[in-house]
């Protein structure tokens, strides 16, 4: 990609028994998405064309590649075995995400695409097509061979880094130690310098309230977050402070004092998330050689088909995308969109 | 006070030394306040005097009561003892505060307050005049013999109620039983009913992410929170429901569809309460015999005199108090403003 020309975004349709065909479609529909890169979208073209039909979009779709506004790339995968229920885990619904999401790579690696940004996919329909992976994130680092790989989330100025995600929140209490925390401020320094395209500023929440208010309530501030952080900012000139009270460090994010936080715990980060962002944050993969993008919600199997689904996520993911690609980006390469 | 006549709100000042004198002189300038009640400052006169002049407010204080707009009664508390510098933990200024806050009690017995707001106070202050209380709560329940009293955050139509408060996060996760549960559900509906003249829906947060997503990781939702609702439906007829996902509940209530939601740990309520309020959130003491609330923050010494406070809580705070009165008084009762 020349800086001049608009990033190539892959975006995967998801699974097409959920909502992800009708955001996808109605993100192409958004006029500062189109303006803001490339879209390429993967899936089955019926698929697509049913869920445009569904939320009555004027865009224009073709399995070949055709020029114009509100005209729309369509890669269609090999295997055309879409026998799927709306709103039901299946393994053809399982196995089509899962090509999608194959193909996306298969692109990213051929050099046709700069980015990707994916729709939801259902754990249980992954499974029942054979695929054992949790989610996006174990499948793509899987498919791509990357050993560490961590979540985090984009909500405009907010960015929060998880040191934990899915397990209880007794056992996430126990990762918190100096070796695990700075381990992944060091990570998370050199990831997001790649992506932000300049050295952040890291702030760390601490685990307790008011970040233990001095020892009161609890030791782990003491005993493992600030030894880390010394560590980190002596060893490693990164800047890096706290730990900062839960409380009010996530909203300091989201004004733009940080570069990005690092969560102690799993709701830490997606309770301030989710409340700040209203819907818009995004889900980004630390780690993989690829950039991916993702919307910070589920396959929505209740309310999916009926066209109600909100595409403000998936329009976020996009842009997103296409931002951190040219934050990472200025050499030329490859054909332009 | 009748119906028609507007709550008396009295409103002590907080540690002179910190911005609670600030912010009550802004929150009095502040048109909706006094449409909303009939406003009365406990404190000394001087320390509003110079709050006032220090943002040049166009207030006139009066220690005496006097008729019309931008005129505010005062109650000077008995003792001058002021010897105080701004911005600095001192005994005069914290027994200035208690004195505050004891005239307050005083003033709601006799029945000239309907009740109170109360503005920040410093604990280290309160313990160097020999008030050993770890803050307002502990101190107002001593003062009107109250044995339990639960802490709460209003957020516009968010409420959240806390099991447990300054502990560390491990510890906070030993006392999510069944019974602590059931003890604070029961004591929740009952309250709100009082204070909101309504029978509530309340929402229970989970305490793992996802609320464990069917016992996939944490097993309290299993063994201590699922049962406690059961009970709570089944043998107390209250409306409440969950556990929830901690992700998206707080979102929930906040946009109306649960008049409260009870959250397990310190930062599992006031991280969405200040994302979600952006700095209105109001403290409400549940349990007292008065009505009761307070700012969200403390006395932020490090601006204290410089003219910067923000008022939005305090402002928040007085006129819930109003709204909490007409919710639950309905009889004609004392003088009118």
């Amino acid at each position: 990609m020349a800086k001049s020309e608009p990033p190539r975004i892959g975006i995967t349709i998801g699974d097409p028994a959920g909502i992800g065909p009708e955001i996808c479609i109605k993100a192409l529909g958004d006029d500062s998405v189109r303006a803001a890169c490339c879209p390429i979208l993967i899936g089955h073209l019926d698929v697509l064309e049913r869920a445009a039909r569904q939320v009555q979009s004027p865009i224009r779709l073709s399995a070949v590649k055709t020029e114009g506004l509100h005209s729309v790339e369509v890669v269609e995968t090999g295997d055309p075995s879409h026998d799927f229920q709306i709103g039901v885990d299946g393994a053809d619904s399982g196995r089509a995400s899962a090509r999608y999401i194959e193909t996306a790579v298969d692109l990213w690696r051929e050099g046709k695409l700069d980015a990707i940004a994916t729709a939801p996919i259902s754990k249980m329909a992954l499974s029942l097509a054979g695929y054992e992976f949790p989610g996006h994130t174990e499948f793509l680092a899987h498919l791509t061979g990357t050993g560490k790989v961590v979540m985090s989330f984009f909500a405009e100025k907010l960015r929060v880094v998880l040191l934990s995600t899915h397990i209880s929140l007794l056992e996430a209490i126990g990762k918190v130690t100096s070796e695990n925390l700075t381990a992944l401020i060091i990570f998370s320094s050199h990831e997001l310098q790649r992506l932000l395209g300049r050295r952040p500023k890291i702030a760390v929440a601490g685990l307790n309230p008011h970040a233990s208010e001095g020892g009161l309530f609890g030791s782990e501030e003491r005993l493992a977050i600030t030894p880390a952080i010394d560590k980190c900012r002596q060893d490693h000139q990164i800047d890096v402070s706290g730990p900062f009270s839960p409380d009010t460090v996530f909203l300091r994010g989201f004004r733009g004092e940080f570069d990005a936080v690092i969560a102690l715990y799993h709701d830490q980060a997606t309770v301030p998330v989710k409340s700040l962002s209203f819907g818009s944050a995004v889900n980004v993969t630390l780690g993989l050689p690829l950039i991916r993008t993702s919307v910070d919600h589920g396959t929505a199997f209740d309310i999916a088909g009926s066209g109600v689904a909100d595409a403000g996520s998936m329009i976020a993911a996009i842009k997103l995308a296409a931002n951190l690609v040219r934050n990472t980006k200025d050499e030329t390469r490859g054909q332009s969109c």
